[in-house]
């Protein structure tokens, strides 16, 4: 099948939220990086776009540029991704949708509802996707507790509870740098810190593993540290359609907190609980019965959760990216570059030796046998 | 920085590696997948190459035409990857880097500890890179490791012990399906079936953040499952250069481990230690002192384990591999497949709701409050 | 020192709490088991005292007695443990109080807030002990977690979040069960169900780390089995005097959760954790430092950490019950029961034949040896 | 039934073990401490045993004048626990069984083989009961994992495998320490240290919970402190009656861990796994099945599980330790030391407070309210 076509607007040199894209799409090999916008320094994300591969006249200066490039050709963009900075996101989504494009918009998808239910009618009226990035969901265990409550494995969802607590802006004495300030700035941020940036997320996924919508809300954001203006800790407690009560807690000043980003539901014949710093298991109980791990790869699993593997059962679910720091030493390496932990062939050879001493010991009764190569003796 | 050329030998359609080595070799955009020779039956091959993008004039029958296409080409691959079955890697690393190309060979380099020694001296006289999938060697805090101990944070490492330990072959009934058979027949595996599958991985560890070489060592190989000739279980106890002590124990009979790879290293003022299942933690003990939590991507770690980490702190390692399952399902849905787990505008819109809608109740005392958008009412 | 004389009302044969109070009591030979009031049912109640060791003349059929008796003695009893049904802990507790007697009564203390105060006014009034068994907060952990705060290490505590949730009372074809049904009927229970049965050492123990009152709340109850009157789940927002935010969420239908009490601390310069089913380790991360392990018996804790661990480092604090259990198991053998699960001397034989076996071994290079002692081969 | 009588010979004060006896042989109310031979320092024993209760003509100056005096009384002591310094286990042992004491023996029983035999002899000869202290047995779930291997829920367990790994004794610097020199010193220690002070409570919990005995065994030892003459590390291989293949690593240099025993079985149709440091789980894999959670008092766990948990499902085991210290501290106060952490009436109104505010925040729709009791407004 052919490769899709795929453009970016944002994600420039040194962003965060770029590579992660970058990597994303293209790690399967279903699209091809065609075209980007990726700084809002027109020239400076012309040459980047330039050294990422995209070929010149796809290199645009800005998104309107890219728009009208890409509106203009017959083999335009199948998708764009949207990592701009939050304001911007509900204009060039709208734009790109009305033109028929696909879009993939980073989250929070606008700043106000009525942004919000315009993005939704134009997507519907054009016909195009318009997802945004909960990339949560996408986790294999996260569709297998979907798939779960979908099939009735736990009964109706009683009980929701959800945390996405960090402690990375726990310092005040830290509370003035850019890089944080304007999360808890209600000019650049909104009307909300914590809970639009990390909240959303558990919530989010509170409606898609109970396949459900929250229907009311009871909330209590606090500053913890006084100089912010928004919250930088929330409790929401909800309910959803069908009576589900829920519980979300988040916060950014939860010290010691890396990702601590779970979800517990409790049904009335079962019960689940994923972790997003242990994302292979799911731990299931039935009501009168024992836990259980379910193991990412093991078999009967939902479709979308095999679909979305790419490990066999036995590997964790991040290997793979072991394997492409292997590649990144050996690209530095045959670039020139000392890449002195690259496993080399006396790394093999050495393995080698190891194994034939071994079956040559356990044959001489655990004797204790040299086992250097006799190369290196 | 132009692409390198990569080339891949064995990883047909269908296999484990194949896909884990595409996605590493691209994942960081240093690498285009240039030529192949992915199935031992020609045709197949060649025409799976041409599937994955490979121009047709170098998507090879299989490797011997591959040496000769790419010998005779100016733009020659820069690197190839050999993972085909274990039999055939010293033969064809062996002819890659007599003809001046690097080489990325799969583990076991070779089956004899005289091809080992072969493929050295080839290497060191072709002054090409010869390098062995020691992927585990590459996670951030493995390198992480390995500084401390370079650096003296322990000490003189006194003992490291080291386990490789998983169940997926403890089933006596399901001994004969050829997918295992094989790893425990001298005639396809050599002379090892666990030890050396799995347990080298583990000896290269011990010497990689040890820096130092295995001198002597006892072996206990069993075969727990009576009808394997090779073992399913071994346990080596062994020495290093400067005198530390190792253990070493992997089984592939272990009911209930999925992927039980860990290691401890003991110094003269500290410990660490490192797990597979957990790998964005060092757990980090000094003499006399408490045990920390030392985290990827936390300020101050070394250069290494600064450059190889994909995500900031607080984002598990894998994270990356869950947007691109998002993209996964978008190119899907591009493509007309139904995804409905796909996060839609609709998501965001509710999101959004749900932060104005939490703002508001915080100020009117935590009150509860319709969370529904207007339009979904 | 003389040992002091403690009596016990309720807690009779058959109940929870009484063995889990006569182990507290009797552990350390600080106290005597000198009187007792049983059960509800005077001669069952005598009957059984007597079988403790009680004198007869100090087993008496109901409280009332017990507090008649013990008055007119000279040698009255030094304390009083009041285990008896919620209801009645007010009024018992009252008439030992205005008698002279310490006591320690369970929680709840009151059914009301006027009960309480009139306890606290008595309390204050007779200059005697009036303890509520909260006796999570006895763990040597929480008290090391205190004075942490105490000492300010932490700053100003910020937040605390804590949960005490189960799922023991999750199966809804279960809930008519009289075992269960009484803790959610109002006539028995009070106004409260879970919260009032766990949520309030959650709330104490957050009042007791932080070393603050609560002073304002917002609560969220629900019955999630609808055949409840009172709540089965509970969330608790609240704030103490020094301004800290809290969250507090409990449960009984936590399906999986065993006894998953746990609370967290985040203030200006730090974080600790604790939880119930891990007590001997806490959890402290300073802001901008790693994680670190405080583990039970480690030097440098506070006083109180130190004066109430029981079993060295490295010593789980529940190891004395293994050696309970083993005396548990003599006293039965001495009394004629089989117990084969008893080590015996034959168990001492085999672990010296396998000591100088392994040392044997290890002298001759590791040589397989015959470990079965002469005797038994 | 009547109390039966205990002795303890070694034990004194300011010793670890004594306490640890003592309160196991109390605790549940089946023993009394009768007679005692508490210090090698005839008086200070005396006293410290009156201390503790004993009547002055039992509390006797060393064991010879406890074996005569016991043996004279027709009231004589129905067991008598030997927790002296090692060398002198088995004369004491020897002597009591043989003068017809039933005899609890701390580890090691012995110092050589042919004095285990002579133990086993006598104990056989005079019917007597001669245990030995591998407290870890006793745990509920290890009782468990033996009634599942012995019913045949594994299979016929192919391998176990076991550590005992602490870090105590790392520092080089305090090697001299006379606390930890006599363990590795052949005069005090006998043939081995580490192996023989922990080890060989792996090694008996192999034999355990397999009901299988050693029969060969091939060790490393090494001390990896050179000041050392006794192994301070040691891995031992080893094979049972029925061709169980075992591996035993015990270290005392492992820094970091605390109390790192733990066992795993694996069998033809499952494995098992416990750990000293969270005792109250039993991680149970059926072969092709998920793993399960076994867990402390839950329903149809083996009578002898059952008999020994102290406490219901959902408490940790060590909670009566917690109520203890609260005793403890009641113990105190009442004896007029300030023990301000004894939580008190005032505490308890507290709690009742904020139940009743609790209740009137969820029916005033979560409006927050003061929950400072009125007295204290």
């Amino acid at each position: 099948m052919a490769k899709l076509k795929w453009g970016m607007i944002g994600g420039g040199e040194g962003s965060q939220i770029g590579p992660a894209h970058r990597l994303g799409a293209l790690a399967d090999g279903k699209f091809e990086f065609t075209a980007a916008a990726l700084d809002h320094r027109a020239e400076i994300g012309r040459d980047y776009a330039q050294r990422l591969g995209i070929v010149k006249d796809r290199a645009y200066g800005d998104w309107q540029e890219m728009l009208a490039g890409e509106k203009s050709r017959t083999d335009r963009i199948d998708l764009v991704t949207v990592a701009t900075p939050n304001a911007t996101h509900f204009e060039i989504t709208k734009s790109f949708l009305e033109a028929g494009f696909n879009v993939l918009c980073e989250k929070p998808m606008t700043m106000t509802v009525e942004e919000g239910e315009d993005i939704v009618r134009i997507a519907q009226a054009s016909g195009k996707i318009c997802a945004v990035n909960y990339c949560y969901s996408a986790y294999p265990m996260v569709r297998q507790a979907r798939a779960m409550v979908q099939a009735g494995e736990l009964g109706q969802p009683r009980l929701v509870v959800t945390n996405f607590a960090h402690g990375h802006h726990a310092d005040a004495t830290d509370a003035d740098n850019p890089r944080l300030r304007w999360r808890y700035d209600p000019a650049l941020a909104g009307v909300s810190g914590q809970f639009a940036d990390c909240g959303i997320h558990a919530l989010h996924m509170a409606s898609f593993i109970c396949d459900d919508d929250v229907t009311t809300l009871s909330a209590d954001f606090v500053s913890t540290i006084p100089s912010r203006v928004l919250e930088d800790d929330a409790m929401v407690n909800f309910r959803m359609g069908r009576g589900t009560v829920g519980r979300l807690w988040t916060s950014s000043v939860a010290v010691g907190r890396q990702h601590g980003f779970d979800i517990q539901i409790f049904g009335e014949t079962g019960g689940l609980r994923w972790a997003s710093e242990q994302p292979n298991q799911l731990i299931y109980t039935p009501v009168g019965g024992r836990t259980q791990i379910i193991e990412k790869g093991e078999a009967g699993l939902c479709d979308d959760a095999m679909r979305l593997s790419r490990v066999p059962i036995a590997h964790p679910e991040g290997f793979p990216l072991a394997v492409a720091n292997i590649y990144c030493d050996l690209a530095d390496a045959i670039n020139g570059e000392a890449r002195d932990a690259l496993p080399s062939a006396t790394d093999g050879l050495r393995s080698m030796m190891a194994v034939h001493t071994a079956v040559k010991s356990t044959k001489a009764n655990g004797a204790w046998m040299d086992a250097r190569p006799p190369m290196f003796r």
